[in-house]
């Protein structure tokens, strides 16, 4: 479990009390206690209180903090507060601004704001870290270390181009291999000398979010940025580690956050947390995705759910509320999907700046009796009777869906053939047809072992790095289902192109050959037209975006194009492949094609629901030390019935309620637990 | 009277000689007699002609101009030229050129183009107002005085940065107050010395048009810009007062227009004067607002039309023509809401550069054989035939609606809770109510005395300055109604939170808590369900947008929710304050719902229209001496029929059709005088 | 002919060998020759290869290449590599990178990317021509010298600035007449000094695509930039014709580019080339018009396709397949329309970088196996087959549709009165009714001889320059048919309105005086009502967009407008002018009326279709030698049948397939000779 000093799932979040005065404090003391609250994240953005000048500092304050905290029974998630760089650091030091890809100096100002390659900024926010670990290293209040705060952007200043052209030199050690990588011949960007080289910008070989004129360049550069961030969080991580070696440290994700590499991440974290802001329009489906990713990228293990808000946000364009029940019900599907926390941004609302309108455990009113804190004291009272129970449960899954940051900057950097491909909409698109039926998924990256899986989807496999495409030669050898699309076996690392026939190095595995790949202007479908019953799977289906021409090498056609000039050709094959099948998925389909697809390669290798449930309910489970935990959500503005079939259960949160069927209210979340034999 | 030099209404307006050759200036002297002008505007963008260099002024030619204008019976109103700068000026002096919120340094070109805080500016402006002055202080065509033009736009180079920090200093004196208004504690952005400071742009706190990280920051910055600009035209202001004491001095303001606060700067203007440029689809009622805006930063004083476009615009996307009689209709129409001039511009038209297109009394055929010239021509007849019947005139209303800058800007700057609330659209919906019904408004300022009044509106009274909450009390204390609606009384004079409940300061006076506020998605809809007929409101109307969630304190519900979990929860509810009522609208309701509203508040109270009059035909009503003036303008593409209902009236522009019946022709208006007595 | 060494319309395209290696080399050379490919564009982008410093120049890799490819049978097309600056460049002599219209420095990358007034571009760019045309200049391989490519874009750097007033000082001679030029008394922007001119950009003038303050000056940065880019071509030209005055020399155009004035750069060129790209929903009129203005800035004269895709593209939105037939389809599309090469970009598709998606002759598979290649390679067959039987065969046409960039630029950086008014738009309106008719039509400019033609068509002639009218008036008078329209006869070439009286200079060959013009909202429509039958033209049409309020002087009223209140004026008018008629459209009429109007026109002048077609089947006509050449090309996606009336011919693709009814398959094309007097 996360702490033996708290053994149950932490319930709480970021509080600011610098931001109010003592009275405030001793109230909010109060009504933490009364909402079941037992664990404050603090010092988030507290760099310019902490050291006011270059030579000073002053954590007097945040002693009293901490301490009031832990007297009053709650623990601390205690942040570095380098988030955001004090004003008195950007006036003396300009190195810790950003440029930004237009090539702009920005001024004071914002968060995020640091330039990851600044020396002023990495040197103070080592130093920083370095003192927060000696002073409270032996405070028996900290629970979780938490590094700065939801690092993202990017920066194109000088000092970020010099590290650039390190970061190349080590990367390909020559400028021969360098040039041969981006294919610099192609409109003679041959470089002589590295420093030749210059930031891909706005100013130089982008344009817009997703344009350049080199892909590996620019790929290149995402990797680079990723991983200059990556080296900030690094700095603090061992500054905080060399004083406290046993400290558990991590720093919140964002879920689908494009510019960094979480998969590299998670390496250098001890435990994922990450803050999850879904909108009222949001399928609960992506949320669900979300979390699995924020499980599968450190293997599984359980995670913090580091922020939510209890009802509003407040930079949504309509910021709805959460309507009663759903700030229980996401939850719990946050734990259903492996968080071992509850945390909220925040504990009290500010009163003023940008985030005055986002929902906080204690509103503006300032006292108890709101909607928003009797639901959040209810939950608090609910977790304090889980206790432990499913603390370090697991997910087991045979299914897993393929997911790679690299894959994601590449698709959508590419010209052509397509701007309506969207990376993390075709992982959604078949992470759903599971999730609809509950058959609980895990996302892996490429690097993972795959042994354990019985089925693997691979959706827009664009590019296939080193020694993948034999890893999945291996899994479906020995019997394992493979599932990929259209666009996919494409390029290697560098976005140059497999030659001699896509899929490259997937067209053994897949045995087909693509000559061509038609794109679809928006209002143009074609149809996917079965050759033959495949369990549900019968008749027409619509597709469009992609069309690939392609040819069979060994697979068999399941189905073929139903309109225009390449009417006839395949767009569904399977190719048998040792012990196992690999499938290619021509086009992108109808919702209605990719569930029932999806549903019969998951019924050949018998992979079963956690339970049938009616639409818009959701189930899932988590397992440990032979028990089951069965988590039933109920999405839907109704109330439900979910039958158990003999399934011999205990209602952990009602008690008096169980039995054969189990009704969840509507928005209503419902834990079951039972014996389990995997 | 604007002067006893010209007693009747202006009739002429910019007139841009430097243009022109001789020939062509005395013909155009010809047409101004034919068409009855008798007022040019000149001088507006002439600077580089008066002052060729740095050292040399020449006015002869404007002597010459405003000698022959004057010779031909034509009065001048004589702008300072400071419109825009020479380009002389920006190549020697860069500090004139503005930077811009990009922060990008401008160069020459444009107008608006210097910067308020530009020593260089700043010193010639005044002086040549100073030399202006001095030349024609004494001359008899010179009835007003018309400082730059149309002032607007910001800058951010780095004296505005300096001046912007003394700005501040002045505004809150310690660092520690200045931390506190701005809540720098959010986000670590405490400032520990002035420098450290800042302007707020799209390299700092703020990017795209209503977006910042710190709104009291980002207040304080439109609060300073129009400050700036207002410095400079008080320094001109001042240039020429000093020499012409009794000088009548305004500059051309332009409705609602968002950067400058005009309840401030009309303070320092001798009379207003503004531009009024409607196209084709805007709603007469968005006009006639406009124009009691204009009327009412200055306590209700008549106001100079100063601009208008005979026919044409050319800066819309579409430049329709004005249909035959519109020139005529809207021209009245401002006289009906106050304006004692109609003026153009412009009176010839350019023959090069971006305004070509633009409208003029003298198109580029050069002759008065055209149907613009000709409905010119009629018009300039007519109001010789009025003299000064109308001037001085003026309008009494019970109703005012409240309208404040600072509001504007502190509501659109908000992050959250939706970007669908747009301030003017709320005050036209609830102004709208009135003038379909031909009641007549006044819009006043926070600092506006409202005891005359028996009816004030605040519509999203999002801001309570310091005072305002005792002064609507006292108001409803005293007998008055008041109304107000969602998101109203939420923070204060620095966007800092009322703290202890929603609507702060306005909750006692409401006699209601609004505990939630919802976002609605742009596809959502709620009922308001009357709870009892009102009037002629019964039964449901559609709401959406925002819906508070509130409960009374004291007041009367009035009206409840019809769907969504805050089914039957308050939205509309009316407390008795004193001998008065204060109504709260928890929601963005239909038109259909805001009309019957302010009909049943307006009944309560008494209030009449001017008289009832078909839809889409206007009536207002301009008193003097005990007389009224009734205007009848049809906005309808037909003719139509005003019922007088036994008033005995004289019909002032065709006195030879009056009675009991008014047939108004499409796009007519009439003017009736009759005894009057409030 | 284009090269008697190669005595046959050229098949190949673009070549880029640097980008493999030598085996790849060998491949292709096998490929090129079953595909029939006679032609290699090549070292388009090899200038940092060629010259990799300042000192050294490295050619022999091109020696091999041109070499290898002359002795597979492949001629060169030898571009100067001068399109893409090295990067070492950009780094030792920033003055080549561009700023860019927002004031930003570039920084190395992309191409269009040297400033085409920097010294060190100007002075490294001659040089390379220079020593390429020593080296190559007795080269039999040698057949056309391509300079650059795609020259496009502009700058606004100091080196720019300086050249602006070089170019306004040799226009204007002084000060005074560039101010009346741009009118700059308006807004006071009189310049007293040639260095305070700045250039016009979105830190001075402009802002946007479209929009300036200053139209005079604007337009002359328009020539200006077209000119400065011509200057540099000049440059490389001059440096090869001392070299090998026999040289044949192009650069590659691209249609209907905006940025420069094709017309005035076609006087520079030996011979045209341009590049083709339509998309999927690209008009094919739209395509036949680029291929005829392409014909007309050359007065006629055969051009080069330099470029088109073999099937798709990469940097559209969707990057569709040529469907089976169309590459040949639209392959003699550009023959039929005056085409003596059929060229590809490219002929090996790039592995990495922006374009390797783009289509090629050889597929990333890099075999022959592929529906592209046996369709490249079928057309190869047949172009040898066909031998030289249609080289310097020329297309004559009867209608002249006059096209003026100078125009273009002014009528789209007009402010007002609509956004709406695109000149293109209304050239291809125009076009599309000769088209549709397989009437075929010469783009001709305002400096080309009219007398050759019954029918001058010139829509939107809003720019009148010296001289135009009277050779209008000219062409009329002589018997001639002019049609203009709306919005014509505004300004003179400095965009200073012609006073006195629309339509200025064509007022009195047009019989007409246009009072006003109206511009519509997108969603308002006016009718043309027929006073009396033209040909098949009778009823009601629909018009709008723009609607000019006229006046006849003399001219005949041949339709009137059916609403609004200029119901019954004039719309459609005919003035018998000497021996011919000029016409004048008011309105943007709907297609039907345009189509029925151009037929009555072109009937009256007895000019005939090539032939009579069915709907999507165009027939185009080259003539040699008494010898016409008839091209049937079935845009649709199904066959068609042609029926020929006793014309006696030879199909000359495919011999025995003739008659007097031929029929044209789906997406196919038919050649048929016959003997020809005109």
């Amino acid at each position: 479990m996360i702490s033996s000093k708290l053994p149950k799932i932490f319930y709480g979040g970021d509080y600011n009390p610098e931001q109010w005065d003592q009275q405030t404090h001793q109230e909010d003391l109060q009504l933490f206690k009364q909402a079941g609250i037992d664990i404050a994240t603090v010092n988030v953005f507290s760099w310019a209180r902490n050291q006011p000048d270059e030579v000073h500092y002053q954590f007097e304050w945040l002693d009293e903090l901490i301490n009031s905290l832990y007297e009053s029974g709650i623990y601390t998630c205690l942040a570095t507060s380098t988030a955001a760089h004090p004003a008195w650091m950007a006036k003396k030091y300009p190195d810790v601004l950003r440029t930004d890809k237009d090539g702009r100096k920005r001024k004071f100002g914002g968060r995020h704001n640091s330039c990851p390659n600044s020396p002023t900024y990495r040197k103070y926010s080592t130093e920083i870290a370095s003192r927060l670990a000696e002073r409270y290293k032996d405070h028996p209040a900290i629970v979780v270390w938490h590094v700065s705060n939801e690092y993202g952007g990017d920066c194109y200043c000088d000092n970020c181009e010099r590290a650039f052209r390190v970061w190349l030199k080590t990367r390909y050690q020559t400028l021969d291999a360098l040039n041969t990588a981006w294919n610099t011949s192609f409109w003679g960007h041959t470089f002589y000398d590295w420093d030749e080289i210059v930031l891909p910008s706005n100013l130089s070989e982008e344009w817009g979010d997703d344009n350049t004129n080199f892909q590996g360049m620019s790929l290149d550069y995402s990797r680079f940025n990723s991983d200059s961030m990556l080296e900030c969080y690094q700095l603090e991580y061992d500054a905080i580690k060399s004083v406290v070696p046993d400290a558990l440290i991590t720093t919140n994700l964002m879920g689908f956050f494009k510019p960094l590499d979480y998969f590299k991440w998670a390496k250098q974290m001890d435990i994922i947390s990450w803050d999850n802001y879904p909108g009222l329009d949001t399928p609960v489906s992506y949320t669900a995705l979300a979390h699995d990713l924020m499980r599968g990228i450190k293997n599984g293990d359980p995670f913090m759910l580091m922020e939510q808000t209890p009802s509003q946000q407040n930079w949504q364009a309509y910021n709805s509320l959460k309507r009663p029940g759903v700030m229980r019900l996401w939850s719990y599907q946050a734990v259903a999907h492996g968080a071992d926390t509850i945390m909220f941004f925040q504990l009290r609302r500010s009163a003023g700046a940008c985030e005055k309108f986002h929902g906080a455990v204690i509103e503006h009113v300032g006292h108890s009796n709101t909607r928003v804190f009797r639901e959040t004291a209810a939950l608090g009272s609910e977790l304090q009777t889980l206790g432990d129970t499913l603390l370090d449960s697991r997910i087991e899954s045979k299914v897993a869906i393929l997911f790679d940051w690299d894959n994601w900057w590449a698709i959508e950097k590419s010209s052509g053939p397509t701007i309506a491909l969207k990376y993390v909409d075709q992982i959604h698109k078949y992470y759903k047809a599971f999730y609809n039926r509950n058959i609980q998924v895990d996302v892996v990256g490429v690097d993972s072992d795959l042994s354990a899986y019985e089925l693997v989807i691979a959706p827009v496999l664009y590019m296939v790095k080193p020694g993948l495409a034999d890893k999945l030669e291996q899994f479906t050898q020995n019997g394992g289902t493979f599932v990929t699309t259209f666009f996919s076996g494409i390029v290697g690392e560098s976005d140059l192109v497999a030659l001699g026939g896509y899929p490259g190095e997937l067209r053994k595995l897949l045995g087909i050959w693509v000559e061509e790949t038609d794109a679809l202007l928006p209002t143009m479908r074609n149809q996917i037209v079965m050759n033959q019953s495949l369990g549900d799977l019968s008749g027409d289906y619509e597709c469009g975006m992609l069309c690939d021409l392609l040819h069979t090498e060994g697979a068999e056609v399941l189905a073929h194009y139903g309109d225009d000039f390449y009417k006839g050709m395949p767009v569904l094959t399977r190719n048998t492949y040792g012990k196992g099948e690999a499938w290619y998925i021509a086009s992108d389909g109808e919702e209605a094609f990719i569930a029932g697809l999806m549903k019969f390669v998951a019924d050949q290798k018998g992979i079963q629901p956690v339970l049938d449930t009616p639409a818009g309910v959701e189930a899932g489970r988590r397992v440990k030390n032979g028990e089951q935990f069965i988590f039933l959500l109920n999405h839907n503005a109704e109330a439900a019935t979910v039958e158990l079939n003999d399934l011999q259960v205990t209602n952990l949160l009602d008690p008096d309620h169980t039995g054969q069927s189990i009704e969840v209210p509507a928005r209503g979340s419902v834990i079951l637990s039972a014996p389990y034999s995997s």
